[in-house]
Order: structure tokens, then sequence, then C-alpha cells
């Protein structure tokens, strides 16, 4: 199988199955906010104005990294890039070996002409360090994408989880950080789905890694894809045990929160609604992240559909920030009107 | 859309569709009464008589604001200030600002005819005092009403999610305080389903308020009855999003207590049986209110049912009393017999 | 309605409708066994006897008040008596205030002759004592039943269910205490179905009365039963909001265990099994009482029936208690393999 | 019955009948994982050796003590060991009473032929020690089949629901360390089912067992299958109400590893996936062992399906190691990262 085969092959199953973990939510559920009935604003006054990397954002979102590579999975990258730029959200691109291996791939990544003024993130997996990859290569993607900072992606469990799968993992922290040493652009480091806890959070940090995305569980979880994907009997059995495995987003921000409260933070794994981003905000992510759920409407063919998820989102952040009568982000991100709920539901 | 055909509306979707909160609930199941096998009193000697802003009440209990302004709602009216007059419990009218806009409606807000000794409430959104509404306006809503005391609502989530929705809510206590240290009669504060909390209470009691109804989470949503109502396809998905928003009734009663023990209370929300009322009075209500609960008895064409409703839920009531054996209101302010349930069911 | 007429449809209503109490359990699913894999006892060897006012009885269980008064009731009568005299077990007559309205129905009361070992207790309404019914009226009873005890009954939200009912519960305490400080014969007092808490346990042991059946909820609800029976609309309605009411079984060993731990007490109120009656007796209680759930097995012609249920119950007891490694009623009541649930279920 | 038709009607029913405990589960959904996104290891150096009784194993892993005596229960015992053989777990053999009193059911326990090198465990009731059996059968069962120890099985309730059972179960711990005192080769005891609970762990270590298998409850049910067997109708409505009775393995472990901290310890009781045998692991257990699951796989013709079992479990396991960045058993059984579920769930 084709590593491009395999791309559209991902978009088919996100899409069609069911591919979220089984007996495990993303544990936003387990807070809610206390509604200000006198809010003291105005609506139309709320912005949700945000920067990152030292870039402005219309709001504080991000389309999480999901693909590129094949000609379908392109249209994808571009409508995603032109509903980020129309609503001023950042963007990830999906892992970009497939560019170097396959050049005439490359132009599926090459977003930021629809895009030309927000944040934008290569991707890599971080494993590919112990396959034969490093700095000039992670250099020749960010140049590709034109992008502000690189992001490398741990995947274990998928990995092993796929028959062809590299899970030589010992040795990157090191890698790691000569990379983040050398490097011109900030380096980011997330997860797939499983979530990065606190520990391992603080380490990243002093290393030079510049943020982090939790990608917590609770969403897309890879045991499940992958278990449709595999012909090996062993593997599709062995996933259904892991349904449930990783650490729910809203713990993982908890967690790292605690370890590294001052670090640069991005919530995703399982967000769906723009209250899930405003309590995201509030357990102190700088960003949050949306992958799965958009990719309904980002495989329209034109990029109406994901512009107005995208709207939908905000609005729904906006009329929570109303809910408890803050007008801007920064007040989000100090609120003490996210509590626990009652009994996580 | 006239301001009356959204009234008439209004009663349909209560009356016809799920409009109630989704997985909240009011958080009485949270508490439950001890029993007393030995009430050492008579059913026959309990007494439910009350008094709120000096006036004699036969039971602690509202008909809370609901309508007004059309002609069928003005029938929904008389019925409802027969049967508290009847049954001796206080009325809210709904919002009159239709009154204010259009003179032909006003006789439908004119229920003190049938209702000549209990307490009426009249009722204006707090909003409105930022569109235009100012101290005359109130007096004439309360003169035409020969109303006790106005009640402002609080509805901020509500004016969201209706696409002519009035937002600008910067400034509003200011404006509320001057209210109150102007207008001859008390002004009470309410919101209309999503509570509010000791915080704001304490606010509101600060500048002058009289009383205070929580109106609290776990009955009426009215971002579900928008939801039915709007035509605007975000505002009706962000909708859904919201169905769980609120501060549940018990919580609110709960908080509000602790922060302004001696405030004059009402407790509302989700409200059904008499027991809830019992409850509601334990925790600190002076009087307990029903809305949505009360309104399939209310739009029959004769009187009689909703009697029957109000004569029920003091039964109820009484029957909760003679189970811990209190024979007045007092004695159930008092009560130590309410406790935490085992597992909130 | 005549009083013999309500007792055969109490039996009805009882084995053929849903009589429970809805989302209230007895409590005793909060305890469980922790099992001794090596008990150091031979099964054969465990005994069940105990004692009760002076007298040896096979097992520390009782077949709780239930019945008399009309032919079929009598057979119902007759046929406990066989057994419990059989299997050594206690026996409570229904209340005995028919009897002393209608003579003709005493014999179905006049159990002792059947029964000659075993305590049998008498049973009258409390509240009978505020309508009429003194010293000698208990005195008849409990001669014509030769009852070895006058058991009592707190039942006040029956009474109030009742169109008929008799709620004056007014002064009843002192009315008690005189008469435990006159009859010749030991005085108990039972709830029926909604329990009795520490707080009245305490009062009711310092007036003189020698033992107490909490006859808690989460078994019978009466208010359940009355509602099948009333033609009177609005307490039909009102005993569907009572569904939950009463303090359940467990709960009220605990609480009248803290509050006169030497009070010789009845566990009753939704037992079924055996293991509910060896819960109990570690919880505290000296009898464990069986209502309803012996009531179909009861009403067979023949007593067979009703002593293989009696058996089933012992046996699920010394299964319990083999199980945990104790051989005697006594060492069960010291037990310390009595522990929480994980989680109620 | 004979005894051999009972080991094939065992196999059976627990192959084609709901035969686990009810409402009670085996505790570990009460742990989970804390992943570990970076773990820093290779996937293909994680190792699963470990070492039971002086014998190396491939995998801490271990086939419960199922059965023997008869032609089909042969076969299975034959397939088992092939397959334990080939995967290098440990094997437990069923209860080798039946070969002391039926010389021509030997060979269906002489399995040392396929499973040279494996640590092999002879089985007794220990019950059995109070009904005739003593040292001289002990060395004679050990020595047919050439086993590394002999567990004898605490099954006290499985007794009680066989009509015919064997409950004379006083005296056996002193029976138990003189067997312990005088026998070769090591003795290890263990449960069916209901679990062993700490107190009892100490008292057996103390008097000289080598090591304890807590065969907690969340599995297989021992009264379950019995209830199916009997003809007995009240041992088979008991058999019903004792369908949650046990400790849960989890549970078990907690308490065992908190009362004898050093003991050798085997974790089973409704283990199915590797991940069940990684918690039993991080909870303290050198062996985690699987019964009923694997039966379904052990009956087929040939061993090629339980061998196939064995490998996911194998599989499983690794991955979870992989999951939380550990790369061996001793580092499995030090880690930190197994921590309480949210809710249990
Ligand atoms: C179709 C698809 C492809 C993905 N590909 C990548 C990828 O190439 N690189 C990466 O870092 N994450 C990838 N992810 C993971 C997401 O970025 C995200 O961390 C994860 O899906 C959890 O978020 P969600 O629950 O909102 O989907 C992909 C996710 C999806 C759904
Ligand atoms: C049909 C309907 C109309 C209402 N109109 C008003 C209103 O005009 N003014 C107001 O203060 N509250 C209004 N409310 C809110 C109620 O007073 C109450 O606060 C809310 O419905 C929660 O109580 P409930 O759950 O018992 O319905 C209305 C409620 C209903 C059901
Ligand atoms: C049919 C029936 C009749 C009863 N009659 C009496 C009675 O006359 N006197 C009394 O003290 N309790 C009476 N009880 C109440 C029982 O004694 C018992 O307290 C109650 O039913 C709770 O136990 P259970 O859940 O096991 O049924 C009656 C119960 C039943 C089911
Ligand atoms: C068919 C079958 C037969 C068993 N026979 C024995 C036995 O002879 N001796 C013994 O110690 N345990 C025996 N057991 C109990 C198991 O060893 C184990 O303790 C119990 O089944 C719990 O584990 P599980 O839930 O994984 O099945 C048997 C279990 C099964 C399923």
């Amino acid at each position: 199988m084709t590593i491009q085969h395999r791309k559209d092959e991902h978009i088919e199953l996100v899409l069609k199955r069911n591919v979220t973990s089984r007996n495990l939510t993303t544990g936003f559920e387990n807070y809610r906010f206390l509604h200000c009935a006198l809010p003291e604003i105005n609506f139309s006054d709320i912005s949700l104005t945000a920067t990152f990397l030292g870039k402005k954002l219309k709001a504080p979102l991000l389309i999480s990294s999901m693909t590129g590579g094949t000609k379908r999975t392109g249209e994808i990258n571009k409508n995603m890039a032109l509903a980020a730029e129309e609503r001023g959200w950042a963007m990830g691109l999906g892992s970009m070996r497939v560019a170097l291996e396959y050049p005439e791939s490359r132009s599926t990544f090459q977003v930021r002409k629809y895009a030309p003024t927000i944040p934008i993130f290569a991707n890599l997996g971080a494993v590919q360090l112990n396959y034969g990859y490093g700095m000039d290569h992670c250099r020749q993607i960010v140049e590709l994408a034109e992008a502000d900072a690189l992001v490398l992606h741990l995947n274990s469990l998928q990995e092993v989880f796929q028959p062809e799968g590299n899970t030589r993992f010992a040795g990157l922290l090191k890698k790691i950080e000569r990379l983040c040493n050398k490097l011109e652009i900030p380096i980011g480091v997330k997860e797939v789905g499983w979530g990065i806890d606190g520990k391992l959070a603080e380490q990243l940090i002093s290393i030079g890694v510049s943020f982090i995305d939790v990608a917590g569980a609770g969403g897309t979880s890879w045991s499940q894809v992958e278990k449709y994907r595999t012909s090996h009997p062993l593997l599709k059995q062995a996933a259904e045990s892991f349904s449930d495995w990783g650490i729910p987003t809203a713990e993982c921000m908890m967690d790292v929160k605690r370890r590294v409260p001052y670090a640069l933070l991005i919530a995703s794994g399982g967000l769906s609604s723009g209250i899930d981003a405003a309590k995201a905000i509030a357990l102190g992510a700088r960003l949050a992240g949306y992958g799965r759920s958009l990719l309904k409407s980002a495989v329209e063919p034109t990029p109406e559909h994901i512009i107005n998820h995208l709207t939908l989102i905000e609005l729904e952040l906006k009329i929570a920030m109303f809910g408890i009568g803050v007008s801007d982000i920064q007040g989000l991100q100090k609120t003490d009107r996210l509590i626990p709920s009652l009994r996580g539901d």
C-alpha cells in the first residue's frame, strides 16, 4: 500500500466509520460554566482576537493537522486554508513525509497562497527522526509550506497498529532537543489523540519545544481507525481492547497546566462545539483545535461549508462568553466561572 | 414578525414541543426529606398561609410571569388571575413592553379586576432600559397592571438566540439602581431559566432590589424554545449546544442564600410538584414559582383546570409538611429534615 | 366501603400491581459482604437460633404484620401461622381494629392454635388512640390473639392517601407512653414502609417502647397502594409524587443504631432474599421481617408454598453466613465483614 | 452422577450459558493507565520474560486450573499444554481428585510430555483434606502430573451449591499447614472466583503457603454454573441471590498486597484482555491467570486457536507496556502510571 493511498483511506474511514474512542470522553463534560445573568456587556462588543507566535488571529482557534499528499486531500487542504484565512484561524497541515518522498505531492501542502496571513504549521512524525529524517528534511518541509512553525507529532500507538508501522521510539527526546536548538522557527509537539501528560510536557518545554498541543483522548481514536484498515487479525482484535486508551483532553490540560503553568498550550482532541473551546481556553489553552469534527464540512466541493462551520464554532464561543459576561479572550482565560460539573454529566 | 405573534408562538411551542433543558435538572433531586413517622400534628391543622410584600397569601406560591399581549394570552392571564385569587397565590404578568407599544393590547394585562387581593407583579425586560425605556414607562405598566411590584427579567441568552434580539446588556446595573431609588413600589429581578448566582444576587440587593426570583435551570430552556422559532441556521445549531446551560434552581438557592442570607427570595425554574415547593422553601425561598408546568391547565377554556392544578400543588405541599411533621410555613423554613440525597436520584 | 372490603383489596393490589417505591431502594445494596474463602466451619454446623422477648426462635426472622379480618385474609393468616410455627419464625398479625368493630371477624386473628410456641404480635394503628381506642381495646386484641406483644403501627401518609383516613396524629406520644406504663405485655412500634429515624426511635425508647420495627422504604409503598384504590383525582395524582418518599431501610437501621445502640430492633421494609436478612442482622437487627415478598406464597391454598419460601430465605441466610465464615447469629451480629459497596450497585 | 460427567458438564455450561457474575465486575475498570506519549523505547525491545518458582517463562501469564478427567477434557488439557509450552506460559491442571478415584482418567492430566519446560500446577480441593485425602494422595497427583507445585483450591460456596457438595470446611488451616511442612514442592492456594482477602492471605502465608492466586469475582461465577446443574429447587433459587457475591479481583489484589506486600501472587478471575494482565501486574501480581475466557479457543480440535489466543493477550500486554513506556515486566511492576479511573467506567 502506498503512503498516498493510506491518506485517502484515513479520510474515508474517519468520515464513514465510528472512529471515536469508546467509554471515554474528553473530560470537558466534567466542567461547566456558572451562568452570569447580568453580563454587563454588549454582545456585539465581544472580541475573539488573539495572537499566536506573534501573528494576529481573529479567533483563538485552530484547524488541526490532518491531511495532504493526494489530489483529494490537496483539495481538502485548500478548502481548509481558504476558510482559515477568511475566519482568521490558525491551521495545521498533515504529515509531510509524503512530500519528501514523492515530490509530485508537494503542491497539496502549498496552501500559503490561499492563506497569506494566518499561522500555518508544517507537520512530521517525531519518530521519523529515527528513520533517516533530520534537520534538512525539516527545513525543506517548513519552506515548502511557508510555515510559521514545525509541529512534530507523537503517535506511538498508531504506529503499533499499522502493520507497516515505525515503532522505534527510543532516543527521540535527544533528537527533538537538537532540532529545537538548530531550527530557525519554533517547534511544537503534539499527540494524535491519546494525549500528552504534565510530566512529558515539562520535559518537552525544558528541551526547547515552543508549544504543546495535548491532542487528548475523547475524540478520534487512531486504534479504531487502524482497526478498520488492518488485515492482521491479531492487531484488529487488539485494537478493540484499546478503544478506551488515552488521557482525556481536559485532564491533559489540567495536568500540563499544573506542571508547566507558563507553557504555550493548544487544547485539541474531541472538541466539537464552541463551548468546548471556551472551556479549553478557561483551562489554559491559547488555541483550541478541531480535527475530525470539521472534516465533513471540509470535504465539500466548495469552501462555504467549512467557512460556515468555523463561523458556528465562533458564534457558540461568543455566546458562551456572553453567558459568563466576558468580552475578550483575556477575560475568558482568567474567568473563575468554569466550575466542576455536579456529576460529570 | 410582530411582537404579538411571538407571544402566541411561545405559548404554542412551550405546550407542544420539548423545550426543557437537556442533561440538566433542577437539582431538587439532590435533596430529599427525612420522613418523620410520628408527626404529632393533625393534617387538618396544617396551614400554608404566608405574606409577601405585606400582603397575605393563602399559600407561599406564585404563578410565574408568562404572558399577555394577544387575545389568546389575555384569556390565559384571566384564567390564571381567577385561579390565583381563588387559591390565594401571587401572580406574575408576562413582559409588558407590548402594552407600551400597542395600546390595544393593554387590557390583556388588566387582571386586577379578577384578582383584587393578591400580589400581582408587572414585568419588563431589564435590557429594555438600554433600548429607550425608563422610569415613565415603568410607572405606566405598574399602573396599568395595578401591580404590587415591578419585576425586571434578565434574559441575555434568550435575546442572543432571537435573530431580532436586544443584546446590549452593558451598564444595566446602574440603570436598575436608579430605578430602584425612584420607583414608588418594590422592584424584583428574575432570570428566565438560566438562574441567578450568589454574587449577582448580592450586587442586586446592594443596589436596592427588593426581591430576587432565581428562575434557575432544569425547566423551560429558552434556547430550546428559540431554536424552534429561528430560521437562522447557525443560531439553530448553536442553540443545540446550549441545551444544558444554566445554574440548576436548587444550586441558585444554595449559592444566593449563602451570600445574602436575609434577602427576600423566590425559587422558580422547573418546579412541578408541591414537594418541589417544600424543598424550595426549606432551602430559603419565600415563594415557590411555577411556569411552564401550569400552562397546560391555564390554556383550558375555563379556570377550573388551573384552579385544580393549584390545589393539587398545595395538597402535595401539605402532605410533605405532614410527612416531616411541620404545621406551618415558618416551621418548614426552619426544618432540619431536608437532607442530601444519597446519589442524587 | 367496609373495612373488610379494604383488607381484601389491599391483598389484591399488593399481589397484582406495582406497589413498590420508585427511584428508591432499601439501601441494602450499599452494603456487601467481604467473602471469606476459608470459612473454617462446617455448613451443617451453622445455627440460626435466636430469642425474642424471651421466646426461642429457630431463625431470627419475622413474617411482618399484614392481614386479617375477612375469610380470605383469615386463611392467609392461618397459612402464615402454620409456616411460622413449622420454621420457628416470629409472626405479626395485621391491624386488629376490625376485630374490635366486627366480632364475627375475630377468628381470623386467632392463629395461636396453629402456632403454639412462636412470638405472635397483635397490631393496631397508633392513630386509633386519637379515635376512641384505649387501654381496654388493646387488652382485648392482645387476649384475642394470645399475643406476646402489641405492635402499634405509625402510618401517617397512608392515612392521608385514604379518603376516609384518620389523620389526627397530634398528642400520640403521650398516649403511647401511658399505654407502655399500663399494658401488661411489651409494646413495639413500627412504620408501614416509610421508616423510623434515629431521633424518633430515641423518643419511643425513652417513653417505654420495648422494641422498634423500622419498616423502612424500598419495598411496599403505601402511597402507591392507595393510589390504585382512591377515586379522588387529586389524591391519585399527589400519590405519584410521593412514590420515592421515605427513609431506606438500611439507612433507618444505621440512624437508629447510632442513636439508641442497645434498643431491640426489627429491620423490615423491602427485604426479599436471605442475604438481606444477613445484612440487616449485621447492621444491628434482632429480627429481619418480610412482608409483601411472602404474600404470593402465603395466598396459595396450602401452607407448603409459604413453608418453602421461608426455608429458601433461611438457606440463603445460612449460605451468606458460610460465605463469611460465621456459624451463629451472635457471630453475624458482630461481623466486620459487612462493608460499603463500591458504587452502591 | 459421576464425577467425570460433572467435568464435561462444567465445560459445556461455561461455554454455552451465561455463567459470569451479575452486577459485579473485576474492578480492573476502576484503574486505567496514564498514556506516555513519548515512550523512549522501541516496540521490538519489549520483553515479557519472567520467572516463577525458579522456572523461566516467556510471559508472566497463566492458563488457570480448569479441567481433566474425561476424554474430552483430556484433549483440552493437551491443547492448553501445547500452547502454554509454545508461548512459554505457566499452566494449571483441573482438580485431580478424579485421578485418584478413577485410575483410567489419569492420562488426561499427564501433559508434561507436551509441555516439558513450563511450570505446571497440580490441583486439589482443599476441602478434600477433610474427606479422607492427605499427604500421600497429594504426592501421588504431584508425581502423576510431574508438577512444579500443588495448588489447593478453596471453593466453599461451590460445594454448597452442589447437592452432593463437600461442605465440612472446619479445621482446614491446620491441615494445610501440615501439608506445607511436609510436601517436597511448593503449595499454592487459590479460590475459584469469589476471591481471597488480605486477612486470609496473611494467614496462609504465615502457615507456609508459597503463593496465592486470588481468583476473584467478576468472571466465572460458580453459583451461576451450579444453578444450571442443580435439580434442587431451593438451591437453584438461592444461587440467583448469590450472583453478585465475591470480592472483585482488583480489590483482592489491593487488599492482599496491603497485608502481605512480599507475597508471591497470582491475579485471576475475569481477566480477558492483555490490558487486564498489565493492570494485574502493576497491582502486584507475578502472574496473571486466564480461565473461562480461554476455553472457547481451547476446545477447538487443534492447538492453533488457543496458541493464537495466547499470542493476542501477549500482544495487548506489550502494547500496553509500549503505551506507558516500559520495556520489561520489572518496569511494569514498578510503574506509577496505573491510576484510578475517573468514574469507574
Ligand atoms: C483524518 C485525520 C488525519 C490526521 N492526520 C494527522 C497528521 O498527519 N499529523 C498529525 O499530527 N495529526 C493528524 N491527525 C490527528 C489530529 O491532528 C488530532 O490530533 C486528532 O484527530 C484528535 O483531534 P479530533 O478528536 O478533533 O479529531 C489526523 C486526524 C484525522 C482525523
Ligand atoms: C410561555 C412562557 C413565557 C414566558 N414569558 C416570560 C416573560 O414575559 N417575562 C419573564 O420574566 N419570564 C417569562 N417566562 C419565564 C418564566 O417566568 C420562568 O422564569 C421560566 O419559564 C422558568 O420556570 P419554569 O421552568 O417553571 O417554566 C416565560 C415562560 C414561559 C414558559
Ligand atoms: C398487604 C399488606 C398489608 C399490611 N397491613 C399492615 C397492617 O395491618 N399493620 C401493619 O403494621 N403493617 C401492615 N403492613 C405493612 C408491613 O408490615 C410492612 O411494614 C411493609 O409492608 C414494608 O415491608 P415489605 O416491603 O416487606 O412489604 C401491610 C403490608 C402489606 C403488604
Ligand atoms: C470450566 C472450569 C473448570 C474449573 N475447574 C477448576 C478446578 O478444577 N480447580 C480449580 O482450582 N479451579 C477451577 N476453575 C476455576 C478457575 O481456575 C478460575 O479460578 C475461575 O474460573 C476464575 O477465573 P475466570 O473468571 O478467568 O474463569 C475452573 C474454571 C472453569 C471455567
